[in-house]
Parts: structure tokens; sequence; C-alpha cells
């Protein structure tokens, strides 16, 4: 927690927020030490997803065990899920958009996550599913904008025995046994299951994957980014043409960034735009014999022209 | 088949590894059909580990087989397996010794290999499993040297239904129920329960995830390889020394690969480095404080000297 805080200015507000549970009650515990310390003040808010009888009553549980704390201010977040995505990513949502909102209320400088090392172990394995490469294992940011995740390389065990520790009783929330949700059985069964056939340590592999993962995938945006500086160029009627001679020259790890970037830009949904899609325009670099235009989401075409391809509007005259 | 032979100058003998099963076996039949009509010659090798009983009768039935799809040359190849690394990989290391030399005595262009997408996904998952970041993450190269994996992008039950069509009987290896090695566990219990968990296609996401991680692998190994090239400078006396003015301008996952090739350079033994070691070394970098040498295995040290890493045999006097 104080390396994690070591660059808050003093006297700024930290924010932890809390369901309740043992790793985010953990985290205001050991937030609450540090920070009359580290010279911060330090408060909580809880996020009422009303998905539960006796939700309100739960988040109120959590705002006096801070207030037992000493952290100030100490808020419930009322917040209405919708449904769209899913159960999971509508509540993950709902609960991200209160917590900006109080973070921006309340001007806290950064708003503290509970997220431990079986949870990014968790995420890489849910990104390792959908197989969509390095950048879906890169599981959670230990930081990412105002949002800080100080027990990412701790794993889950200890934040249980620091709540037993303190004598503090976390809530354990039934949605964590509920196996309909993916996350639940990945946790319940998949990790299990990983470790006893491949060995202990496993979600510790997992999460050091997720940080080198983050790190290559971070490198490789940096010199996509650059490379596409070099050979696109951005027409007035929001096409965008990129040099053959220029994008060929690259490593195909690097060429296929550049091509999906230069697709995005020319309006390609990013949602929409495939793997497959970019692989095909790639053929119009790679394997080019006179292919036809490639059709792209949001009603885009690739085409290639000579030494240029060429992302637009279809029909292209 | 054809895709993976055009390249493959005619005349030319291309040789196909198989252990009868059904991989190797489907693999050695598309290879007498497309070889002939691709103008190439066609010969068939299979190894007698010599760990099982009647071994030496299933080679000779392979070759049989093999000759009567018009393989020519078909032949045996009798290895001893030793114990270095593990049943598996001393099994895998004779081998590979016994196709490399097989297919310079033959003078083959190339050599078959029947590794499937299946086994691809286990790949993935063992290397996973070992945490050692995306180089591990990205599987078998659907060409490694003279070697070259056709089927890596079939699933395995392809190449039983191609079996079953053509009438071959393929062998089923006792090794493949034998629970005491890992890659059996993850092929019998980890990936079922991965498909039962996170539905169906897991397999292939695992494939897919490989084939873009050895994309972003060779493209940071690439930029890495220039900006060593940049930055470090090899000494008489065997030490490697680096500009951290220059180290230090790159992003943390290319930096970290330097930084490593430095130790390598100088000596370090590539199975000894582990990562810890790497981020030991780059905390002189990016967390100076005048901290003292970092000891590497082989009995090296890396040390920072004003703006200059020193990586040498210690102590450095």
């Amino acid at each position: 927690m104080r390396e994690a805080l070591a660059d808050v200015p003093a006297g700024a507000l930290v924010l932890v927020a809390c369901s309740g549970g043992a790793d985010s009650l953990a985290l205001a515990a050991a937030l609450s030490f540090v920070a009359p310390r580290a010279r911060l003040r330090a408060g909580l808010v809880t996020v009422d997803h009303q998905l539960q009888e006796g939700s309100a009553q739960r988040a109120e549980a959590v705002v006096k065990v801070a207030q037992g704390m000493g952290l100030e201010p100490a808020e419930a977040l009322t917040v209405t899920v919708g449904a769209q995505g899913g159960p999971e990513a509508a509540a993950r949502e709902a609960r991200y958009a209160a917590l900006t909102e109080a973070a921006d209320r309340l001007k806290a400088e950064t708003v503290l996550l509970g997220h431990t090392r079986d949870d990014q172990a968790e995420t890489v394995l849910l990104g390792l599913a959908r197989g969509s490469g390095p950048r879906s294992l890169s599981g959670m940011a230990a930081r990412s904008g105002r949002y800080r995740r100080p027990l990412l390389d701790l794993p889950r065990a200890t934040t249980v025995a620091a709540c037993q520790a303190l004598s503090l009783t976390p809530w354990d929330d039934p949605h964590n046994e509920d196996h309909r949700y993916t996350r639940v059985r990945v946790r319940r069964t998949v990790l299990p299951v990983l470790e006893a056939e491949l060995g202990p340590g496993v979600a510790e592999a997992l999460a050091r994957t997720a940080g080198l993962a983050r790190q290559d995938a971070d490198a490789l945006d940096e010199w996509a980014d650059s490379a596409y500086q070099n050979c696109a160029l951005s027409d007035i009627g929001g096409s965008i043409k990129v040099t053959v001679a220029e994008v060929e020259k690259l490593p195909d790890a690097v060429r296929r960034r550049v091509l999906r970037r230069a697709a995005l830009a020319a309006g390609a949904p990013s949602g929409a735009l495939s793997a497959t899609h970019v692989m095909a325009v790639d053929r119009l670099v790679t394997d080019w014999r006179g292919q036809k235009a490639v059709d792209l989401p949001g009603g885009l075409s690739a085409v290639r022209r000579y030494g240029t391809l060429i992302f637009a509007i279809s029909p292209i005259a």
C-alpha cells in the first residue's frame, strides 16, 4: 500500500472501493493504516447494485465498518444495473460509472480496487478462452487512469488472513458461488483443476504471464503507432491510404497492428473488426494476386491500387 | 499439404515422421497423395524408442504401411532414450536427433511432423503453466528449420476421420493414456474441463493465441536485436557494456530483452537466467539508488558504473 501510494501528493484524498468482501475489506484496512502516516486523506465508497435482497443494508454495514476504521467520507453508492452485454458486464459498467462519478464529486486523486493475483489469473484464463491474442492475456493493469490495484501481486489467501488477523468479518457474495457466471466457474472449477494437474503455482504463473503480455503489447503498440505515422495518410473524405512498400517491411505482428489501426481510422467499429478481417487485408500486402476489395465492418472496404491500400466507405468508385 | 509443400523444388525428397498414430498416419497418406502430383519424392521414417514391448515390430509395421502407400525410402530408426530432463524430454531429444540424422543421410529437403491444433493447444497450456511469458505461449512453429507441421491448424478429429475414410488403422500409443505425463493430463483432463466450463472452441482459441504470441515475440526479438546493437559493446575480456542512456529510452518489454541478451552474451547460461535476474538488473536502470552488483548465474554479475552497465565475471575489480 505504501508503494502503491508513494507518488500521491500529501493531503490528497484516496478512495477505496469496497464490496465488503475479504479482498477490498483488507484493502480498506491497509489504506486506513497507511494514509495518516503518508499524510493522505482516506475515504471509502461501496456500491449497492440492488441485485440482491438486503443489498442496501449490506452497503450500510460496509459504511459503518469504514467509519470504525476512520475512513471519511464513507458512502454507499446506489446503482441500477441494466442488461446490456450480460449480467457481469452490466454490473461492472454500472459500478465503474458510479465510482468515477464519486471520485469526480469527492475530488479523489485515486480510487483503489481490491483485485488480487487470483482475480488476475482468472482474467487471463477468460482472455485465453477468447483467443484474441496477447492483449487479451494482459489481464488488469496495476494502474489504469485514476484506478490502482495495490493487491494485484498478492494471493487472495493473504486478504482472507488479514481480515482474520484484524477481526474483520468479510461478506461472502452469493454471486461468487453462482456457477452461471463464467468467472465463478473459472475460480471454482478450472483453476483448481489446473493446479491439480499442472502443479501448484498456476495462478502465480498466469498473473506473471499477464504482466509480461501487457509489457509486450504496450511495446508493440508503440512500434505500430510510429509505423502508422510513417505509412498511413488520412484523406479529406475520411479514407485512409497506406503505402504498401512501407508496411510490407514491417514484421507480421506490427504490420497487422498498423492495418488494424488504418481500418479503425477509416471508421471500422473496433468491436466488429476481427483478426480474420485484418488477415484478409494483410493478404493484399503479403499475398497480392490482384484480389478484389476486402469487405470490412461499418460499410468499409479495403482495396489495393498498385502500391497503395485504400480503406474507404465501399463501393470505391 | 499442397500449400505446405508449395515452395519445395521439384524432385526433392520430403520425409514424413510417422509414429503410426492417427495424426502422422493421416499425414503420411496426404503426402503419398500430394507428392507425385507435385513432382516430389516422398519417404517415411518411424522412430523406435525401444521403450515398450514390441516397439520394433510396430516400427516395422509402420514401414510396411508406408511401402503400401508407395513411400520410398521407408525406414525404422532405432534410438536409445536417456534419462536427462525427464522421460518426455529425453524421448523427444533422441527422436529429433534420429530424424535429423536421417534427413541428412537421405538428403531430405524437409521433414513433416504430424502435430495438430490440439497438440498446439496442449503446448500453450503447458507454457502457460510455466508462466515464462509470451514466448512460452508461442507453441510450435508451422516451420522450424527443416521441419514443417502441415496439420497445425487442423483438429485431431480430422486426422482420425481421415484414417477411417482411408481404412488405415492407427496405433494407439499406450503412453497417450499414461497420466504420469503432464501432457497426457492436459489432454485428458485439463482441456476437457476448459471446454466444458468456458465453452467449445477453447483448443482453437489456444492455438490462435499461439500464432499471435509467436508473431509478437518475433517482432519484439527483432526490435531487441537492433536495440542491442545500438547500446551494447562487447569487451575484449568477454564482458558486455550497456549504455544506460540508450536502454532507458526503450519500452519495458524491449529493454528487458536487451538486458537479457547482454547477460547471455557475457556468458550467463540461458536455462539458469530467470526473469527475476533480469528484473534485478533492470532496477539498476529504472530504479537506480546506488545498488550493489546483481549476481547472475554462471558466476557473472551486473554492476552499474555511472552511465554504464557492466556484465562480467564477478568480482569486478
